[in-house]
């Protein structure tokens, strides 16, 4: 039986596709809208939504060299303090549109008459109502609890505003190749899924990704954690190097994200060395030479440009996730203890 | 034979008190010549430098109303990128004060005429060369490669500078009271040490903080890791329930941080949710109620500010990381795979 969860991974190359048809036009008028309005971009989220925010952080910093910084929800929503948001432009992301802590960030920008855009799935949201603009995800309604198609739905709206932002059509050209290049991903690891079944007893892995590619490997954690219940800690190259590699021994699992790119040098150097250690190492990449060095090469398809690789080196990771819970008798639509819409203050 | 980071664990008390004597004065000196001439501020730091300026997002934030972002050093260092520093104010955090993607964040700052500080136990490296102004942690040298005494001295650098910038002499009184604080929690601590060998075999765990100590549920994560190898994850209580929940079974270790505060009873659901699963809980806390439902409790002394107990509450986690590595049969001061001063770009 098909599960729901299959189906929205394999629904992505079609979200995407609507996504880029029917907001590229949206995410223009809104930046046109701001340009020159601030110079830094606060941005609130939580779950796969702050793994979103997490690629909006190289994102802007990189193409449009605006400084992002991360909301801590929780000073505004529990110890009820309002940082003051001069310079700010506010950026809320949410599935649902329901966390009262990430609509509380929204209303504080629009009581001190800050700028902001509420990126979600669900336009009649309170988080939508809090915004002055809305990117509507338009993923249709995600009914399994992991996120999987408002996740890449998500990095996409991120990647239409930073695009919007630059006025730089020529990338734009790149990003109308992204459904192609993610439907080939979703066949490229469904070719895998038999040999998928080695990571059933797992208990625990780290997952190594940086700049771009760190809100993979977060992204990537979080999936294999809700959906198997198996601690997967996730990190950047440089910030494994400052202490968990400590934890590298015999068998160990590393998770390396490893596309083409800036950063594929830094990783190389640490499927080196944990190589080295004898750690067991899954890499999902383009490069031939990254993928020799693994115990599972996941392979994703060559030419995606390096900022837009998270929307493409994450479908590995939601596939392994999914056949790593099946393979222990879970169900990937209900992962034990979670619901669909987390609401906290 | 006394471990080297056992010395430098019980200095802490001598470091601190060492610290707000000669420093508070110069905190005073720089928020004073930078009032007014900045936004927000950008924090650029690593491993345990990197958990101190967590600490800072909290505090200068709802002391000090001003927004934080966490800078991600590789835009600067290795995608060559130079978002626009208006409006902040950059800080960089290093003990050794050698790392270049952390001095490249400054010499950044430098270009384009922003201020700055470091925070560095050394203040003749380059780190500090490349700031306006340096706040020397005068911390001693840290031989042991697991950061501690220039943990907490950052912590103190940290909350002395907000403090002269909220220019709130009653909050200061409250800072002179931290070195018996720490004092009396290590005393404390080792009163429990013969229970911590319980945790010889543990294979992985959770730690939880939210608001001011977010910061040390990922410095004692950071410490078990190092010292002993064991994946430890840390999370905020918020988005532990946003997914990761899903791993809690009978028998898993939850290192609760709970001191008292505004965070207390939200620490409290997850203490009781882990409870409910029968899971193993660990609880650092001031509160009778809450370390009655721990199977290890770690008492720390009352009184203590919930914005000062990050300095307080992170001395059981050390305490317990460097007996788990005793217990192991580890080199508390070498751990296998680090060393002291971690460059990297």
């Amino acid at each position: 039986m098909t599960s729901i969860l299959e189906q929205e991974i394999k629904e992505q190359p079609e979200v995407i596709r609507r996504l880029i048809e029917y907001s590229a036009d949206q995410a223009k008028a809104i930046m046109d809208a701001l340009r020159g309005k601030f110079n830094y971009i606060l941005i609130a989220a939580r779950g796969s939504s702050d793994n979103a925010a997490r690629y909006a952080q190289y994102l802007f910093q990189i193409i449009n060299e605006v400084p992002v910084a991360l909301a801590t929800p929780s000073v505004f929503s529990l110890y009820h303090k309002a940082p003051k948001l001069e310079g700010a432009l506010v950026i809320g992301i949410s599935q649902s549109g329901q966390s009262p802590d990430i609509v509380s960030v929204l209303e504080e920008a629009r009581r001190q008459g800050r700028p902001s855009i509420a990126i979600t799935n669900d336009p009649s949201s309170p988080l939508a109502q809090a915004a002055q603009f809305t990117l509507d995800l338009q993923a249709g309604q995600e009914k399994a609890v992991a996120a999987t198609k408002t996740y890449t739905a998500s990095l996409l709206a991120i990647a239409l505003l930073s695009n919007a932002l630059a006025e730089d059509k020529a990338a734009f050209g790149e990003i109308q190749h992204l459904p192609a290049q993610i439907e080939q991903a979703i066949e490229q690891s469904m070719q895998q899924i038999s040999r998928m079944e080695r990571y059933c007893y797992m208990q625990h892995g780290a997952v190594i990704g940086r700049g771009f590619n760190y809100s993979t490997a977060f992204e990537v954690a979080l999936k294999i954690k809700e959906l198997t219940g198996i601690t997967t800690v996730p990190y950047s190259s440089a910030d494994f190097l400052h202490g968990p590699v400590a934890s590298l021994t015999r068998g160990y699992p590393v998770f390396g994200i490893a596309p083409s790119g800036i950063m594929a040098e830094d990783m190389s150097a640490i499927i080196d060395k944990a190589n080295a250690m004898q750690a067991e190492l899954v890499v999902i990449s383009d490069l031939e030479e990254l993928l020799a060095q693994a115990q599972l090469p996941l392979p994703i398809p060559p030419g995606v440009p390096e900022w837009l690789s998270p929307l493409v080196a994450v479908i590995p990771g939601q596939i392994l996730a999914w056949q790593i819970a099946l393979s222990r008798g879970l169900d990937p639509d209900k992962p034990k203890g979670l619901s669909k819409i987390t609401e906290t203050l």
